[in-house]
């Protein structure tokens, strides 16, 4: 991940504890070969790490963003409050209310500060990483090749029939 | 604690609109003679006010904060997240959710930074400056027999019998 | 993404009557000068037109798709699942369930098929549009500081204090 | 399920980790001798399969379709959205909102393009298959026979008391 | 399914309030020219009467049944526990819960009696009428004539473009 | 309800498996030296039964009917149509929302025909024998001293402080 | 219970504000002629006017006591635990939350403490009217005579057909 | 506040089941140094120690009541309409709503009450006794600076980055 050419997408979330959902988005982006970095960055506990990280992104060489949380999930809006880059939110799964409390505070933005809001736990950190490459690849026509093949891949997959 | 200026209750409020929902907090310390400042301090538009703010609320000579927002509701969390002071939150009533975005975004913190939560709406709002004021009282002898007088109307007011 | 022409974002919705929200995107990318067009493509009355859709795309010229649906809302997902653009969701409110099950019908995606989901409503259209612009702003200087520029703005229109 | 008689019933759903579910429908339909094929057909990762299911399906000879899927469920409705025969819908658990996703992507259908949704889970799967049984028993009186002895059984092995 | 007399549909619901609801069904099934008729059956208030009409369903020549209700909505799925007949059910939006009481009412139905459950409200009436009309075209091929011109037409009403 | 036999309570339930829950409400009947006596009555599979049981309850000596029912949850408001002894109704707790559908499909009843709910699962089944004494109780001195005497060991069996 | 003076029903509320909603008992208990007296008695705001109610309800001669409360709805389950008398509950719709934080606060009592609980707003009050007549109606023949009358008569006011 | 007793903290919740969760409130005043004592308090089971308990709580030198309760959760409530101290609100989880109607019972109190409302379950539990402490620490500056440090010590040690 280290080299002349700078992380493109940032993975970041609240804990250690948010990382079996969000390891899903950095692999993801290493089948596709998008170069990424994880780190933690807390918006409650690390608030001012997290007001560095946000506004210095761009700079550091990122173009996407993409930030898990879960419970009174705040790390995904208030990163995009702090950079014009685009901000993908995952809502992790919370332990008494599922995720219903993740979602919505990740989700519901008001006007003026967007966060693209995936689905809850697993797969929305994946698609996370999906949607990254594919905002990447709008001006990288390999990646856009590989994207390309991955869902075509993805399709030829799917078996005609169920197997009991 | 102590000195010729008295304790003050900071109330913010992410934007003009979340204001005939907070005034009912500045209209309880009116009525208990607890000073009080309103500001609009949002976490999403004016971040790095919002953390101006939080970390000089202590030295601004605030004891308590009373945070309200609506929908991703954000403020009293990150607020909490930048100041050792007690902050009390108070759930916005959103259009589409009515509140239950406000009230998961506020409430589901993590250990570590805690947000003690106030009702949905003007309701919660009144209550934020009602448990404001408990919270100076402990160490304020003239306004711990204000507010004890103010509880005694308030039963008093109750009527024996509905009225058609 | 070079050319005479520059990139564009389509906005698509299920019927007219989801216009009044959509709107607000189309008004955010007029104030960011991105070119952009709106179509009704209705995923269960007009199938086949949103397939034609969807698969023609990128061969059209548009680089990001702004998808909204009320009830339960299938087109961003399907579109989604047949153009490898970036595709944001927008959830219409609902009569009866206020929204609730357009945005988990448009966020909920399995793995595989990401739709970048904003708030329901108005609010969330708007930030479709400013999500978009930011996408399209990581290949386009101009749109980045313009970008900033309304950021910027929308900051400092924050005022200090509530007005009665 | 091969012969002269071509499969009433189609049961569809969008990926293997479905049938489970659906499978109960299958034996439903086995045991009220019903001719029946279950395929997956992902609305999400095999959309063209879908279209050309849902359009062949009335010239394949079928006369029901049941469609499972969890989450954002879009299976069921984008298969009546290409169909003018009957649809019925089964909502499968999903893991974080335990099937109101899945439930509310599938019921709340817009005017112009219904599905019969049944229960989540195994107990609505199920019902899809006797469902699709008493609708082909309207012309079919010897399955109408079997239907209604089916019931009375059903009926008769009710015990009468609760046992430890 | 032949002879003089054509099959025909059956609109029940448990109070005149439900009316406005439910008519939206018997308009769809005047437009496809689908004979029906509209009765008041509550379960809760007339238990006999309905057990009489359901039992007596099927003798009385109809061929499918369409039940709407609200809040703690029992009658589409007491009417499906008494008669073989293929029941639709309508979950009418209530006051205080808007039809989320009526939702899981109608659709949580236990293995061994299905209730095809349509959208909360109008939309739902109205897709009620369309899927009995699927059901009866099934064996009806002018009614299937209707309803595919029915489709057709509702296709090509789609607009290109939103109006302002 | 004098005479030699005592006013007895009836226990009835959809199924088998909602044994374990409202056998929790004999056990406190027995505890309360109650006759009572448990039956299957469901609504769904044994409806002619249940008319049966409910209109001819009083006529068997029943004072109090105590009905549980899990998912879409009518055989308590159906038995409260069909007789005017008072009704009590348990949620029995679901697979996939919880007893969140059973609960609304039992309090939720349209005016005129009552069940007074329980809590979902065990507590409630609990307390609907608890509930049926106190009813009891009325006109029965002795077991309204049995139940005082069980609520005073209630509170006296509650520790001053917590154990680790 | 016999004697002189009949049984009376205690209609209990929090505030002047629930009389619109539990005056539907009042008129149900007028109809049936069952002698009832409405006070306001708030567990918030009258603590110990509640205490001080509920521990000499019985002793007044009230035989069933009806509570009504919205939000956090403390009053009948605190009456509950200060009174062996059966006590139904009447969950009064709430500003933001519409019922639903008065339905839970209300139902969902611990084992050991029971309330019957009714449906939201209106229409639950006018069956706490009901259930209780039906309560006394045990022990009072008159009352059971016009109880079922009063039940004939709502069966018979259903009109066969619905009126545009 | 001032002498030789230094100011407490109460603990108190409504059985030995919810300990499991408070104990994490009674830990973090540990770490933190604070006096504290936990009791059992049934607002349901033990009504009249609860309300001696909360009448007096002033006068034994409590200055902070945490109460944590389940279900229909009334304590923290109760405890809040009979002393004018501040009072914190630990919503347990519930077995089938999850902690959903705990916290609905605790936090949506009207105006007059408050309770300062932390999340459900143990984070909740921990953050009342900080919330707690942050107040106590408004007149206690060796406090104050006990609780910067421990708010210090939790910042630095969030990791950098995730470990797999």
């Amino acid at each position: 991940m280290s080299g002349r050419v700078p992380p493109r997408v940032a993975i970041v979330m609240g804990s250690q504890s948010d990382w079996p959902t969000l390891r899903h988005a950095a692999e993801m982006l290493d089948t596709l070969e998008v170069m990424h970095e994880a780190r933690i960055v807390s918006a409650h506990r690390t608030p001012e790490r997290m007001v560095a990280f946000a506004k210095g992104a761009a700079a550091e060489g990122f173009a996407v963003v993409i930030a898990g949380a879960g419970g009174a999930a705040h790390l995904p809006g208030m990163i995009a409050s702090l950079t014009h880059l685009p901000v993908l939110g995952v809502p992790v799964q919370s332990k008494s209310l599922q995720g219903q409390d993740s979602l919505l505070s990740i989700v519901q933005m008001p006007a003026g500060v967007p966060v693209g809001t995936l689905a809850i736990g697993e797969a929305g950190a994946a698609n996370a990483g999906l949607l990254a490459a594919s905002i990447l690849a709008l001006s990288d026509p390999a990646l856009s090749e590989r994207l390309l093949a991955w869902r075509q891949a993805q399709t030829e997959a799917v078996a005609e029939r169920p197997q009991d």
